[in-house]
């Protein structure tokens, strides 16, 4: 074996593993199972792959997720059948819903096993489409590098989720034709500079009658280089920069561009948007609410707003921006940014709020560190509190499938090993993929885990006031609460390998705080809050 | 309100309540979100609906699952959206293939809503259908009581997962017509009696000839009153009583007729149905291979053995097999049974084995225990040992997605709760939906789960030498192994309510063993194996 180019490959199984290596794919997360067994064998000796166990596929397609987030590129997954990929749909969903790229690779049974229906059979484009953005099935070993290729293709120039479904005979069967190396990737799309141009003379008409203009920023225009341009051209028209309420990936905190999220309850966000006059879409679509609720509307903007679309969600949101400065004649040049002002963190109290540990988070945030934030009702506190905090990445819950935090955590984390990440979990959603923490563990990431146990689905009892129920019943508390037992987070933290501790007053917390930040193998706090 | 009759509906939510009542379902495993907030308020106060919560999906449908193994009759989920479904479609499949009726209610967004594509947004029904015998989505409120009807009974008389799709606006909308009590259910359905006849006709004449015959029992036909039929069937023609590998739910131990059990290695497998010249087929279908292998056959059967069906996996194999004894003219009459005759327990030794443990199981099993089967790797041990335990349930994985056993406990402990209910469990299965230890907490269910922990995916280990790999470098081990860190299960369970101990020699598990039978509460065995 060549230390720099795998060994020629005799299946399908090793010219896949060839393939991805060549498309720069360097990590797997995977949980496989017998049909994927000549994969897993093909992946054995290959120091160059770093295969991350999951111990459920909702851990496996988040920590991909947030692999994708951080990296800019994507890892693979290794999925076992229908029920294993199914198992990490939700995960997809959010992964899709952010458009993380993500090869996701699902085993199938050999293509003469399908016809006998065989216990775990199913249909697995049915499962597999609504969380994708590109299906393809491989037909045969030979077919295995042009498949994947496809895929990788799809995934990094949406970018989204692009699922290659790999039968176990294409994955064990000989090749007859001869592999090279991968051919050169496309370079990524971005939006026709022709659109661009005319968003552009429509943007400075609008200015030059006074009108109030908002940019709506989504996908790469949220970081760095983009972000400073969006904040220039803003300056310049004297418009508003909005994001939407939950986002992939923001850059937030000192010196960055401030930019103002639209809330996420539907009638405040109504009111965020009412005074605009114009929209400009930057990698993103038009606002519309999380949920519908009777009598309330679906889409965020009025009739009155008029909304252009600078560049759509899978667009390069930078390049788009770019050309919008250049059109409207605005010169780069230096941009007002957040002044570093952390808010003071209190240590006196009996009860713990989430305020006060969204502040003490705040306060003692690291420079450079990656917020995962699955807060859910303490999300709002979160975002405020962090506002002038050290500069961070801030990853956010984008399709609502709750039990994203824990494993987008483990993706960042390995995506880039030299900065702190901090989740900010709620308790209920930890619950969905604690399964992650054995992975933190295992892998010995540098995170720390704080979970906001408020013990119940809290998000769920502001719900059921908004049905007209104020003082909810037994069938209610029974499917809303979590208590009768209480979960003890850090008793489930210490069963999977991860040292943890509870907190139940200010200074606790604080000190917990302090430990978790000083750690460099993963750490949680139970944060149990006064309700 | 009535004591015995729901309060008169006022919207799709509430009609959906009583129809459900009136059909007999009267437990709702449910993991609820804000688009099934109207079902959760109209479920409030009705004291006849148990609203069982469970902290992920995959927990819900298992525990419908194993409910409706035991009671014979379905039980309602309530799941939130596309990903709420997807998280439990895993135990969905694993129930379908058990032919268990589930009433799969799962909630979608408002249809005025799906157009704007909100990021909770899926196609619902491309995840549902692969895992549902039936999909049915509801138009509007005054559809309710159709939808729903439709659905029971495809679940029912099936049986199966019949999925209802409740959008929002349906569940929240007001009633135009007037909606009385649900009309009365039509009967189960049975195979037709010509086709009855015409098999009798031939197995009569295959044993008149000395042809080797077996019957091949699925569903109804391996239990009471039944399974004596079939007993009775196969001593009259000299037949061999057989079962699949994994079956939903067999009458095993002291008192019941013995089956044979179809081996899960393919080679063993062939084997074992090789010496056959005709397979009669009992409520199932025609045997097959688990997984595909290089070389191997994927039907058990030769092309020499002829197979007749009897009745189908949807029929009622106990009608069937009723009609057979006539039509072959065999009287009814006392059958041969298995004598209790239990193994010696171990109590000596420095480390456990499997053997230790399942012979510990099997010696102390109480009379009319429910057994949930998901060993995995200890499966064809526990098999074994408990042949002529004393007289129990067996349920067991059928569907191959691994996370169904501390679920399946929950349903057979709700469905029986005068019964012990023993989860033997694989440790790397178990972390798929260990969530269910809470649940069992909460309902107070009397379950002893004992974990296998071999800390490996062993079944897999087995796969790669199948593979030819031996030796396994550290990528597979990576991706097969559960150590580093080790899982600490007895700590994992009281974190989430659950009193446990590890047991590490024959005399430790003795003791724990029958500490856990003498409980009434959860109780769990962390069962560390010498590997």
């Amino acid at each position: 074996m060549s230390a720099t180019r795998p060994p020629t490959p005799v299946n399908g199984a090793e010219l896949l593993r060839n393939t991805l290596l060549d498309c720069g794919i360097s990590v797997c997360f995977a949980n496989p199972g017998t049909s994927e067994m000549h994969f897993v064998a093909a992946l054995d000796h290959e120091p160059r792959m770093r295969c991350v166990l999951g111990l459920q596929e909702n851990v496996v397609t988040g920590a991909a997720d947030g692999y994708g987030r951080m990296s800019g590129h994507p890892a693979a997954t290794l999925l076992h059948l229908g029920p294993g990929l199914a198992n990490g749909l939700a995960n997809l969903h959010n992964a899709r819903r952010a458009r993380t790229p993500i090869v996701n690779v699902v085993g199938d049974h050999a293509s003469t096993h399908l016809a006998l229906d065989a216990p775990l059979t199913t249909d697995i484009e049915s499962l597999a489409r609504p969380m994708s953005d590109a299906v393809r099935r491989v037909t045969d070993p030979d077919d295995v590098q042009a498949a994947t290729l496809e895929v990788y293709r799809a995934a990094r120039d949406r970018p989204g989720v692009a699922t290659l479904i790999l039968p176990a005979d294409a994955s064990w069967g000989g090749l007859s034709e001869q592999h090279c190396r991968a051919p050169p990737a496309a370079p990524c799309t971005a939006a026709a500079s022709a659109q661009v141009d005319a968003v552009a003379q429509a943007v400075a008409r609008h200015a030059r009658s006074g009108a109030r203009i908002g940019l709506l920023l989504g996908g790469k225009a949220l970081r760095r280089p983009a972000l400073p341009v969006a904040g220039r051209i803003a300056e310049a028209l004297g418009a508003r920069l909005l994001c939407e309420p939950l986002s992939g990936r923001l850059e937030r905190g000192a010196g960055t561009v401030a930019v103002e999220k639209i809330p996420y309850p539907i009638v405040k966000a109504v009111e965020c948007l009412a005074t605009l006059d114009v929209l400009v879409l930057v990698g993103c679509k038009a606002p519309v609410g999380f949920f519908a609720y009777p009598g309330l509307p679906g889409k965020l903007c009025g009739d009155s707003c008029e909304i252009l679309t600078l560049s759509a969600a899978a667009d390069d949101a930078a390049i788009a921006l770019a050309h919008l400065q250049n059109g409207l004649g605005i010169r780069p040049g230096p941009v007002r940014c957040i002044a570093f002002a952390p808010p003071a963190a209190p240590v006196d109290g009996a009860t713990l709020t989430p305020q006060d540990v969204c502040q003490r988070i705040a306060a003692g945030l690291p420079e450079g560190a990656i917020l995962c934030d699955e807060a859910l009702t303490s999300m709002a506190v979160l975002y405020a509190k962090t506002r002038a905090a050290a500069a961070h990445d801030y990853l956010q819950n984008t399709g609502g499938a709750i039990g994203i935090g824990p494993p987008l955590a483990i993706g960042a984390a390995l995506a880039c090993p030299d900065r702190k990440v901090v989740n900010v979990q709620a308790d209920g959603s930890a619950m969905y993929t604690i399964q992650a923490l054995w992975t933190q563990a295992r892998e010995r990431l540098n995170i720390l885990t704080i979970i906001l146990s408020n013990r119940s689905y809290a998000i769920l009892h502001h719900e059921m006031r908004g049905v007209g129920i104020d003082s909810p019943g037994e069938n209610s508390r029974r499917m809303l609460d979590l208590v009768d037992p209480a979960l003890d987070f850090a008793q489930i933290a210490r069963g999977l390998g991860v040292e943890a501790v509870s907190a139940r007053t200010p200074r606790e917390f604080a000190a917990a705080y302090a430990r978790g930040l000083a750690a460099s193998a993963p750490f949680l706090i139970d944060a149990v809050l006064c309700t």
